[in-house]
């Protein structure tokens, strides 16, 4: 008796068989008395086979042109989706990202959402149909198509949920749910029943992969619960949701790696006030996103040597930007390096517990791992090491967090 | 120096050479110091494609979400055509139908153009930029996403060349012009220099297939010459355009067959005042197109057959529609006869001279073929006759009134 939001990823529409099979389990959630919303994404290889496309015409294809190009393929899932509906005999409608009323900034490739007029949703929602919505995908005021940049549809899925109070947005994907940390690299993970934006918010920046940061944002600000689970399964999968009673007895949550990570030094940068303003100013303006900055001051406090990491496929155009900045404001000049990686733990429970981060140095010590950089915030505790470490200072971590199946710890 | 319209088909656009082939000749239109609107279908197979992923999911798909699933075919063409254009160093932006205001009604699947805002387009065109258009689609005041039915990228190209006043509306094929007849059943036929809009039409509608009657309407409507030629030469093709002098000359510009047809006859309908253009009307609303009609009164003026043909992949719904128009008006019932094919001779030249219907005639009876039923109209006489004797009755008619390849008649 509610409203309910399902997104349904590449996977989970890869073909008519797998449309249909999400079409039924959302006729089955109306047919349970709720609203319900779909977002879908592209189907399977749809996007790269776009991609391709493009790669045959153009080396650097105008991001307008891409963004028109990729949302063919939500366009396409979607108008099948609602096919696959009409066909069981039930209402559906489909809708562009532009048609629902998904308004974002100019960003092509990376637009983020301005606001989401809900009247056309919400109208054939009161009319009794599944009402299905292009992932993805937006549009200006003036009317561009854009694209939200990686894991986009989840965004949509979180922002529609959120714009319309649904009581839960369930995201269907090929996993059962958010693990300690990827089970592909560390095989004793296991999947946690519930966690927090915040802690989810840790490890989806830190390359947990199951969702991406800004549809958990979303989720946090306007208190959407988010349900990852499996659309071939009926069994629940992990909760995202503000912290609850008992949720701090864990320490750590999980532990993550963020391996394609590269490190930008600007050398001998004046240090006076409102330098790093500009600097990451600009930095921002080019939407390049700065995984942490480490500034040491030397010289008399005279220049300063400003890092910061930012992931691999950032590098090149982290590298320019820093080459024009260091003529422009007279640097030393820009040093690279390419071959780092970051490990951490996360948990709200560290909020009340000393010794968190002691006993990860310890453990990654015990490991033979050199330890490059080491962050701290709230509820995180990173280490920058050497690429070639990453997955062994994981599997470590894993182990003396007490987060190995069977260990005893959670689900 | 003025405003050029191309339209290129799905043929020109079928992969990544033919639509930097395509790129090409625009940059080399505007280089040549016109402004250029392209219209582009989608690629090759591309619908086909699409078409066959419905079915997988639905046997009768509803109209909408099959707009929604096939504009997506043009939309990639378009972005495709701009990366082209910039890759080789010029200005583009693509639009759908939609983006670029080609409103139209909500006869999705078959939608008809209600009126182009041309101010984007303009602003475009203006600022230097070719301005790259999706074919086929539209959208209606409310947003919903429209196609305009086949030939439909013709309609667009001829539309938005009339709403700009352009200069001309190229339509680039994989054939070289309009031909005196399909020349895959008469090899005899040769390639026209010119054709007036209403030869065309008729030409167009009688099956000639290279335009799409629409598109020539809006053409003759607005004035635009349309130039039919070929993608891969610079060879001239055929102008489409209003009567110059010496055009008559020619008595019989084309022959054409159209093959598809059924008859559906109303039997036994009370002939009451109105009763025709209600069930006419019913007719129209349905949007399926008659051909041709044929009425005969008998009972002393009481009753009349009503027959008319209809192209026979509507020949279901026209049954249907009888059907219950028979249960509402009382009529004796609807009968059905499939296997017809209608041969026409079209030329403005035979306003002015006589006997040329007779000498139709004639050349049908040297070649043994029955003649079902006459019309004629201005410019146009056509035969019904079975669907066996089409092309027999097409290539007679084709020698008979001198337009063989080699008889001298004209190109």
């Amino acid at each position: 008796m509610g409203i309910v939001a399902q997104k349904f990823g590449g996977t989970s529409v890869g073909d008519a068989t797998k449309i249909q099979r999400a079409a039924r389990r959302a006729i089955r959630t109306q047919l349970m008395g709720n609203d319900v919303i779909m977002v879908v994404s592209a189907m399977g290889k749809t996007t790269d086979h776009l991609v391709d496309l493009a790669a045959q015409i153009s080396h650097d294809p105008p991001k307008r042109e891409m963004d028109m190009l990729l949302t063919t393929g939500e366009q396409v899932s979607i108008s099948l989706m609602a096919m696959a509906i009409h066909e069981a005999g039930h209402e559906a409608i489909s809708f562009t990202g532009g048609q629902v009323g998904m308004i974002t900034d100019a960003y092509h490739t990376k637009a983020r959402i301005q606001r989401v007029d809900t009247d056309r949703l919400k109208e054939h929602l009161k009319a009794g149909k599944i009402v299905i919505v292009a992932g993805f995908q937006g549009v200006t005021e003036e009317g561009a198509i854009t694209t939200l940049g990686r894991g986009g549809s989840d965004t949509t899925a979180v922002a529609l949920a959120a714009a319309v109070q649904a009581d839960v947005c369930e995201i269907y994907t090929d996993v059962d749910g958010v693990y300690t940390t990827d089970p592909r690299i560390v095989p004793e993970a296991h999947k946690v029943d519930q966690v927090t934006y915040d802690e989810m918010l840790e490890l989806a920046a830190l390359g947990a992969g199951v969702m991406h940061s800004r549809a958990i944002e979303f989720g946090s600000k306007y208190s959407v619960p988010i349900h990852v689970r499996s659309s071939l399964t009926d069994v629940p999968g992990t909760m995202i949701m503000h912290e609850t009673a008992g949720m701090e007895d864990v320490v750590v949550r999980g532990v993550a790696l963020k391996r394609d990570l590269a490190a930008v030094v600007l050398i001998g940068v004046p240090n006076e006030p409102g330098m790093a303003s500009k600097v990451f100013g600009q930095i921002a303006e080019q939407n390049i996103v700065v995984d942490d900055i480490i500034q040491s001051i030397y010289e008399d406090g005279k220049r300063a040597n400003v890092g910061f990491t930012v992931a691999s496929s950032d590098l090149s155009e982290a590298k320019a930007l820093g080459d024009r900045l260091s003529r422009e404001f007279g640097f030393r000049g820009v040093e690279v390096d390419e071959g780092v990686a970051k490990v951490s733990i996360v948990g709200i429970g560290m909020r009340s517990h000393t010794g968190v981060a002691a006993k990860m140095f310890d453990a990654l010590y015990a490991a033979d791992i050199n330890i490059e950089h080491i962050s701290t915030s709230e509820i995180v505790v990173s280490c920058v090491v050497r690429q070639e470490d990453g997955e062994k200072a994981l599997k470590a971590l894993h182990t003396t967090f007490g987060l190995d199946k069977n260990q005893g710890n959670e689900g």
